[in-house]
């Protein structure tokens, strides 16, 4: 497994930049991330039926499998705003596009925040042009770019890791809209080893199937979600399966970093169902049990009451299990703090209430049909969504 | 139609009592109705695949058509208890029953409340022992009946209804734990009408499904969810068509009556889906806005950010619908405030955030694909869900 480089590391032959432009207040909301040459990319979007524009257009532009360049707005999603919308995303490819020097095909669109208001262009096509001369190669830039995508985000989210003579780093956002099939969230990664389009693209639809489509905060599926990677091969190649493993755990760390920033969260929760009698089964309840508005409040109230994950495993009607076999475990594998059927003690509730109070927290739940596992990350539910949701429009 | 009758009407032949018996606090908590005569019965229960015990129970009880008592506990699920649970359940049928002096089976146990806590049997013992005396064929049997049955809820819901010469009376339970497919939510309808009980059954699953089987407070469908009605006879047959119109109002109301009082709700909201191609897609479209907790906070902070219904719309990957055929109007039928994807003013911006101040919302999603149509109820999500939930073990 490769290790975890700390500080974030830049890439060979990556710039990057952020910069507020006034989209709604004064924080960063413009972003560019410009590689030297052309990279062999790919990307996979929101599932959701009504796509931003700028998935519309980011979707045509990644169909050869090539980028150089991407550009964010943060503060406006660009969605629901018809074919000026699709017109807009266009145009900051090709004004970007010009500024650099590059096809307007080279460049990625991603926007993210408030649904159906139209881009302010005037600043963006300014943006755009302006853009060359912000790009900076070090640790400034790309810390700036991770923090102009954020929009509800209380941090920055990025990591490195090394693969052989090559560095991988990934950088997201996302706080809400959460929901496995992607969600307001964005991810980008940039490497510098040699990989061919289609296998990155295998790669990254099996890293984000295990990853980013693991995790939820509200159940709701953005339409904007966007995870690419660039690959510019200034490193020469590696091993595909190293690299795999790097990219399957930057996706797994990222993915976990947006659940725990869920907004108003204060708890991530990892929550594996194993001993299911399908990945199909387990897949189901543990979305149920992770998305239960009443699992996740008891959580946050660090409340014992394990009869919420009952219902949760009882309601996915289409997977029955049996309630005798049911077991709940709280904390490591090692020696975990147990719920059966058969009853529980008040000290082992209380341990429970205790362990519960923590802010990271590791639940499994064993259904003992099978030997099918999966592992899906989220937060607990607390007045924080629910006011940061009904007083602001993002 | 049936006309609303107020006050609520107590229905020849039944008698109801509400006490305390100290299962968790001095609120009411034991509730008990009787017919003097076998009634015609049916019952609808929850999909959960963890049905409680009493739910286990009163299927059995119910398949030969036929009741003459109810005995309901609050503060106590009976749920997830094993065999002991299933013991006690029917238990309590035995003895109120023998007290009675029918038979165990004519008697349909329910219980609400926490899951997997033994029920306190000896309090129970007692109270159906005693039950006979404490019944009343007045009002105030049956006021007391209604609030027995409570856990959360903030009010006691009843109806009654008029049917030619027979009587229509329906009480119910709910506020958390609701959904679609039944939830956390007793409802029991008593009449002195003559039907029998194949009848019933249909007139009841219908009615069923176009009201309480289209709210939804939380997504989370509970493990003790229980709808029945008793049929006594004595004001003689009515016509079958002018009873299930009256059945159908009923539920309609009292689902009506659960969503409004959900968890920490402020509103109730009645949404339309419209012109969608297929039911299944108008119901699916329907149950994703109404669901979505974004929707929900936004409605709650009477936010006008009508992107959130374009996203809950768009999610429903398996009936994709255009985006430019989409309307969403809030208000009456008659002169509704209009939101097109081809743009609105700020000034109807900002009517719909004052129509969203109110307290009983409706709004209606036009598709624009076709002719089918699903009204669905929910509530708005509050920090008062999340504070209730939390903090309490119900």
């Amino acid at each position: 497994m490769p290790g975890i480089a700390e500080p974030l590391l830049t890439v060979p032959g990556f710039s990057w930049s952020g910069s507020n432009i006034g989209i709604k207040d004064d924080s960063l909301d413009f972003a560019v991330a410009y590689c030297e040459r052309s990279c062999a990319a790919a990307g996979v979007f929101t599932r959701n039926n009504f796509p931003g524009a700028p998935v519309v257009v980011g979707r045509e532009h990644l169909a050869a499998g090539a980028l150089q360049a991407i550009v964010v707005n943060s503060k406006n999603a660009n969605v629901a705003t018809g074919p000026d919308g699709l017109a807009d995303a266009r145009r900051c490819c090709k004004l970007l596009g010009e500024a650099l020097g590059i096809a307007p095909e080279l460049v990625l669109p991603s926007s993210t925040g408030v649904i159906g208001v139209p881009l302010p262009m005037k600043r963006l096509e300014r943006a755009c042009r302006e853009a060359p001369r912000g790009l900076n190669p070090g640790p400034e830039g790309l810390q700036a770019f991770a923090r102009a995508i954020l929009t509800t985000d209380t941090r920055p989210k990025a990591i490195s890791l090394r693969v052989g003579a090559a560095t991988l780093t990934g950088v997201a956002k996302g706080a809400g809209m959460i929901e496995p099939h992607m969600a307001t969230m964005l991810a980008y990664f940039f490497t510098d080893a040699a990989l061919d389009a289609g296998i990155l693209r295998e790669m990254l639809g099996r890293a984000v199937d295990k990853s980013f489509n693991r995790i939820s905060i509200d159940t709701d599926t953005s339409t904007s979600d966007t995870v690419v990677v660039m690959a510019n091969g200034l490193a020469g190649a590696v091993p595909a399966e190293d690299f795999e493993a790097a990219l399957s755990e930057a996706t797994v760390y990222l993915a976990k970093e947006i659940a725990r920033d869920g907004e108003g969260a204060t708890k991530l929760i990892e929550l594996i169902v194993c001993e299911a009698p399908s990945q199909a089964a387990a897949l189901a309840i543990a979305k149920s049990i992770v998305n239960s508005p009443l699992v996740k409040t008891a959580i946050y109230g660090a409340d014992p009451n394990w009869g919420r994950f009952v219902m949760a495993v009882g309601k996915v009607f289409e997977h029955p299990t049996p309630l005798e076999a049911l077991r709940i475990e709280f904390g490591g594998e090692d020696d975990p703090l147990v719920i059966s059927m058969a009853g529980q003690t008040p000290e082992t509730l209380q341990r429970i209430a205790r362990y519960l109070g923590g802010e990271e927290l590791r639940i499994r739940v064993r259904l003992g049909q099978g030997k099918a596992q999966e592992t899906v990350w989220g937060c607990d539910l607390t007045e924080g969504y629910v006011k940061e949701n009904a007083e602001y429009t993002t």
